[in-house]
């Protein structure tokens, strides 16, 4: 093996990971219990840094209360790279956590122009159907929007008064500096946003408890300033926010996979053939130009997307996986081939999603606003 | 009568409120409907102008629902400048208005550091329990705090969607232009006293109608502000926003009366003796230097407070106080004496006001967030 080869595990990419770390105090996740070798998105690091998750850590040993909250901003189509935080929920939610999930639909209305109805909609038949098809248990999980956070008026009124209440300790520079230009839809969403994160400690929700944002290294902005905010409240007095930091999906043709862009991405609502034509056609890949380079020289897996998706969701063994890597690396697999087993994986994943999304159907109205 | 004389009914003060109108088109108030009569307030112009009240008239008139609605600032204390507001929301529910009384309790905690706890009490020792020792019913009569619209959920929900919903039809400019200097929390404020004069027409509160918000004029920018953010909006439609204004009491010792000064007011909760002392030793006089030069040249009703205070709230009787303004102007009333009939009418309002205030204090808890 020549020097610098990495192993699968390794955090990859673009993004600088290692300087963002450093630069906001984040650190590496390392000697997680052994219950988190059971996701993929841990054992292989797609879950690779941390902020607090210590006091997480010990509630969920000590079975005591945490929450592990989450947004999702209502637009464009669900898509495979919105399953590395719903399988993390689905992970959370399964070792104890009370999971709350903020439907951005206000968010979505003042910075979009999207109205709450299509929101509505798109939340519903888009994201929270599929969330329950990924394994997403109703027990222990609030899903609400923000444009109509309870049924019950105490709740209602305790929420919306934090995001007034959050108002008096954050400044405009600070706004600016999270967002650049400010404008008052994004500032009330800011604090809507503050508020979906802090308000599970009211005392109409769960009281003070840990609480865990799991997030795309991109969005640690809005956790700082969240976290700023709620260090200076001296009443209600919180415990300070823990979070966890993904790597990001890449978008089928490399880049970034977006929701308003669909051949840049997989989706669990896409059929076989697209799925099938999707990677055969788009799918960026690490091979070589020809097949007898590529048997001599090799192929890249670390930027190549097939091997990418089957890392993170498609192929949980992970002997497999390491083969897979192995002979695409010295030659052995070809892209066409690595194309078919990544094709075949979701092929079968697509026929149990798309049953458990009917099953899902029905449960749904009775989750939202229960 | 010298040139340049006016009626005790005409328009005065340090406020140019003419150009106010003129600039800001709002017209003066005339030809009202007979039972407005009744009412001193309008029989001597102390609501001197209107906006679009034409449709509150109307309203009134075919026993349509309209609502009035306010808010009060629980800081500081109680005093007889505040009843101006008060006589006219007891007159609008006489005919047939449904009023609306908003506590700004989130604006004191954002723009003056001021516990919601805090503002509770003030609420309710101060404000609310004044209200009804003067007149205000229960019936067709909502108080609410900022901070708990409703203990129906859906009207809570729907109270604070509206304020984020806002955020989209204003843009920073606008705040500026109203507030100068603008922080989060003025802003958060702001839009939320948006939300205070708008969310009446939800559906969920009392459908699309008429809204009309008695103001004195130095709030007008807030009202501008809230007329340009409704037109915006296509979905709910609003009936766009009527209002009326009045000339502020004039401060015990001239200028302005101020909460935070008590020897700038009277209040009906100062004793006879703290009322007469004030009287007798700050109210600014119309009087000249010495008794023979009052009586030689008279003095001026115009300016004397203590006239004022007959005009606006204490002496009912339109020929008797135009026989005190006469006899003061000639001369032939003394400063001491006017003082004097001013703190006999003062007295026996308290008497009746504070054992109005006992009986209050039973109603108020049924009444707050019934």
């Amino acid at each position: 093996m020549k020097k610098g080869v990495v192993n699968p595990w390794e955090v990859k990419g673009d993004v600088d990971y290692r300087k963002l770390m450093e630069e906001f105090g984040i650190s590496p996740l390392k000697e997680l219990p052994d219950v988190f070798n059971k996701e993929i998105l841990f054992r292989r690091k797609i879950v690779f840094a941390h902020r607090d998750i210590q006091k997480i850590l010990e509630a969920a040993k000590n079975k005591k209360k945490f929450v592990v909250m989450t947004g999702l901003m209502p637009t464009g189509k669900f898509h495979i790279g919105h399953m590395t935080v719903i399988k993390q929920l689905v992970f959370w939610q399964s070792i104890g956590a009370k999971l709350y999930i903020a439907v951005a639909d206000l968010e979505a209305y003042n910075t979009r122009g999207q109205s709450l109805e299509e929101g509505r909609k798109i939340a519903i038949e888009e994201y929270v159907s599929n969330y329950l098809a990924l394994g997403l248990k109703e027990k222990n999980c609030e899903i609400y929007f923000q444009s109509q956070r309870s049924k019950d008026a105490k709740k209602a009124n305790a929420f919306y008064r934090l995001q007034n209440l959050l108002a008096r300790y954050v400044t405009f520079n600070e706004f600016k500096a999270v967002y650049g230009e400010i404008t008052p839809g994004k500032m009330l969403s800011s604090l809507l946003q503050g508020s979906d994160m802090l308000h599970p400690q009211l005392p109409e929700f769960e009281g003070t408890c840990p609480v865990l944002v799991p997030v795309g290294i991109d969005q640690d902005p809005h956790l700082r300033l969240a976290r700023d905010i709620s260090k200076r409240i001296k009443n209600p007095k919180f415990t300070q926010l823990s979070s966890t930091y993904n790597i990001f999906a890449p978008g089928l043709k490399g880049g970034k996979m977006s929701a308003s862009d669909p051949l840049s991405y997989v989706s669990p609502t896409d059929s076989e053939k697209e799925v099938e034509n999707k990677i055969k056609k788009y799918a960026f890949s690490g091979g070589q130009a020809t097949i007898a380079e590529h048997r001599k020289k090799g192929g890249n897996p670390d930027i190549d997307v097939s091997f990418q998706y089957l890392k993170m969701f498609f192929e949980p063994d992970d002997e497999k996986l390491q083969q897979i890597y192995s002979a695409y690396k010295s030659g052995e697999l070809l892209t066409s081939e690595l194309k078919e087993i990544l094709i075949e994986k979701i092929t079968n994943f697509l026929k149990k999603h798309q049953q458990e999304k009917q099953k899902a159907k029905k449960q749904v109205d009775k989750f939202i606003l229960k």
